[in-house]
């Protein structure tokens, strides 16, 4: 069997690749970056890849829009596992020197930003130079075009930099989280902590076609861990929803929940089905009433009355 | 095969009686009169009749308490079909008489209230007394105890009163429901229109569980015609609440709001799906997306999720 | 001033009357009973009495229909107290004799019901006979046309009755609950734990309108101890529906569930707040965000906003 | 009187330039560019600036974090208006060149995916190269160092640059909406079509807790136009939501929900009022019984019940 092609978000040196890295399967793989979550996806749906490697949200910037779009339109894809990576940034140099020397940091604008109290502390000498991803910043740095750079541990070794000073995000708890995809086919079987990712579009009045959207969840007990909103493109106010969900499309509850998505929204599209990163917290408990073994029970009694039994 | 033997809320000559001989089926069966409602359940549970007809509710007096807590208690039964009849008073005598003669009338509380505004106008010399049934009014006419007697048409003929003044009713759309209750078995067929009775039973908190109730089904698309509230006889503030829901038990919208039913209250007791009952207007249409098609199509999209395709 | 004329359903000797003689105010007021709940409120609206009581439900034998009635029509009367009377039935007979020497008891339905099983047990050679009121039963026994009655404690003391027996009913719980009613005027001031009665008419499609009422109780933490439909008599299946909510009109709460109902709903028609009767469970404890206090705050903080401060 | 201090994100020749010319009080004022959103907000709240304009949200790239987590953090400020500006590209050159000549063209990168298809059909040749901002391509192609930009129209009149094809966007729709914001003050008064925006933090269970915000709107009438998350920057799976509800704060209904929101939410920080961009829609209807007249009508009724009254 030939090993797995697999895409990330590249370049070489980001968090995407160290992200990929934490898979076992990617050991025995072939990587290869991609230019853009947009390249990495098409390389998947042309077949050139056979799984790719993308970030979703950060926990201080958020939503990343283009793979939501990504996965929205185009043929379907599948999520079938999340990474959880924490965010440490490190200020990398080209030789060891001290930090008072150095003049210009290069830093993608959201990495600068996670780093601006460090910065100011550290470095208050230093300009903060805008650019266009951290392994430009770590190549920058590493060409000499700027004193130091803030990037990834996996950057700063790519480029052959020093480590001035490691862990310099400002938020020590900073998370980013990856999904890996694929194209449709078998699902990963459920392992009781899951989650399920969707997206969905709902038609005019708002506030109350969210409420029924949430109201088809909180029946089934199904909860949310994230929703996050992106316009559709049409025009301002379209948006399309994306949930995680908790549970496995295999789960009773979650296939009840699913049903009444599929019936009331304008248009449902599933995301996948994967086992929910390890993060420490156990996993949820289901409230009364809605364990599996209760959408079970409800269901065999609800055979016996159709049956002409009583209870 | 013998004839089905029916039971019904006597004695002879009252509304039970006409209401049971509106179904075809009781031309042929042997029709015999109970003393109240307990007892005609009784000889249904002991295998003595195969059927009893009973009232459950009345336009102007409202549940029939007795028949409701009947149902919700001791050995299960099915409601398999239900009569609406028309309340028809009408003023009877034991011969002919000018109105303005009759100084007594015999009535049923619930009937001398119905036909209170009438009696004034057109008996205004005439004292009501109250007596236990309508069909005692008409043997206390027969007799000669009262001049005349508020009673069924039925109750008339039986105790071969002169009938004289018909539809004394006050309010002309008066209406009594009774159901025609089995020992369980084979279900009705669904039919499109049908009905489906339950008695709910929920815990503590009134509004909460309550509301829980009502969103199980008006998720599904069920609606409701009937709720009705009766004390469970522990203490005060303890209901059981019996349901009367549009659909039938093997219609996929409300079999799914049953399985929600009952996995989110105390208890749930199934009473029965019928036909509804004939009343001139069109039988209700589901909103979009709570067809019986739309869950159909449902149940199709989440096999084909399940099977790793993704629409 | 002169003493308060209080009417109560009659006759004299019956549970009504010891209710209304658990009130201080009675004590120095004039009693009289009435015939019936619409003759007693009656008396009350066209001046003749200044108070009235009659029974509301009872746990064993439910909704008093005749009074939810006569209360949702008619000129507007207002609830001013409730009271909570255990139901303790008596057995009686003209002279004092041994239990199985009865042959006939006379029993209002009802009683006869509730008091079933100790019948069948103590006095198994009986046979029960209906009569129309617990009173009627007294009288029948008194003047010897039945060997016993089961009728109220104060209903044998008036006809002059031995007590065979006390306590005969199957259900040592069992509860009445009464109101007394007044003209409209000053409301009782709150007490912290209060009821709210309300009949509200609600329009056409039934789930998602009384979905809509309970939601506007909910989202103000407003509990409901009681719900109960009765027909508005125009057809089968319109209903007004009576609610005993947790609170007092002048709770911020209860005001604002208030002014939503009667935004949503048909017709709301307030029925009055009042002490809730101690029945030894505390006070029940608002959701967190929901006690007056916190409406007080949102109220002060929305003041501010209005006035261009911003928290 | 001093004219008005606007500070907007620049560089000078961006869209935010543009929108905050579209504003009449802008005519006579001082215009100064921020370099980020931050130090747009910064001024403004350390008096430099007395108006600062930002963009929220393009109906293409969606939210602008960095001004929701402006606007969520830090001394209080509000939004006073709302620009919704098209989003309307220029193709520009240092001189007139045929487009096939154009070897290289500078664009930010959102500017750059939402011309991509344009670009690839009318300017085959040319490679798209990722820069800082629409300014800074034009600020490159002006230099010589890419042959053309993908810029504003006002940053192509800015840099002199001549125009080589307008409205170049793939998405003929799009639309980018900006903010007026300015420090905590008087309201703008309601103008009957008015926006409030809340960030609004939950607690706990995700479903349950966005179900019951949600519900507040929806009970008293109030629309939402938009729902957006950010993370709170604690962990992943902690946001705060930004809402734009329909309604301005000095209306009944939306300030009864917003006392709900306050009562039952961890935190909502009060955005501002203001009016609706004019976007050719009638302004929304309220569902009945939801009018500013239906709430004063209930107010009205409620203080007559407190004051004894009955209707």
């Amino acid at each position: 069997m030939p090993p797995t092609r697999f895409v990330y978000l590249g370049p070489e040196g980001t968090f995407s690749e160290q992200a990929l890295k934490t898979i076992p399967a990617a050991e025995r793989g072939v990587l290869t970056p991609a230019r853009s979550v947009p390249e990495a996806l098409d390389a998947l749906r042309s077949g050139d890849a056979d799984a790719a490697l993308v970030p979703l949200e950060n926990s201080i910037g958020g939503q990343v829009g283009v793979t939501l779009d990504e996965l929205a339109g185009g043929d379907p894809l599948m999520i079938t596992r999340e990474v959880v990576l924490p965010v440490q940034f490190v200020l990398a140099a080209r030789e060891e020197r001290p930090l008072d020397s150095v003049r210009s940091v290069a830093a993608h604008p959201q990495a600068g930003a996670q780093c601006r109290r460090w910065l100011r502390e550290h470095a208050p000498g230093a300009t903060v130079v805008d650019v266009l991803s951290n392994a430009a910043a770590a190549i920058g740095a590493a060409e000499g075009e700027f004193d130091a750079a803030v990037c990834a541990q996996i950057g700063a070794a790519r480029y052959r930099l020093h480590v001035l000073a490691k862990d310099i995000a400002d938020n020590p708890n900073a998370m980013t989280r990856f999904a890996l995809v694929g194209r449709p086919g078998p699902l990963p079987p459920p392992t009781g902590d899951d989650l399920t990712t969707l997206a969905v579009y709902i038609a005019h009045d708002r506030v109350g076609a969210l409420l029924a959207v949430l109201t088809e969840l909180s029946v089934r007990g199904v909860n949310l861990s994230r929703i996050e909103s992106r316009p559709t493109g049409e025009r301002l106010g379209r948006y399309v929803f994306f949930l995680d969900c908790g549970g496995h499309v295999a789960d009773l509850a979650m296939g009840e929940a699913l049903q009444g998505l599929r019936r009331i929204c304008a248009d449902v599209r599933f995301l996948g089905s994967y086992p929910r990163a390890v993060n420490g917290d156990p996993p949820p408990r289901p409230a009364p009433g809605l364990a599996d073994g209760d959408f079970a029970d409800a269901a065999a009694w609800l055979a016996r009355l159709r049956a002409g039994e009583t209870s």
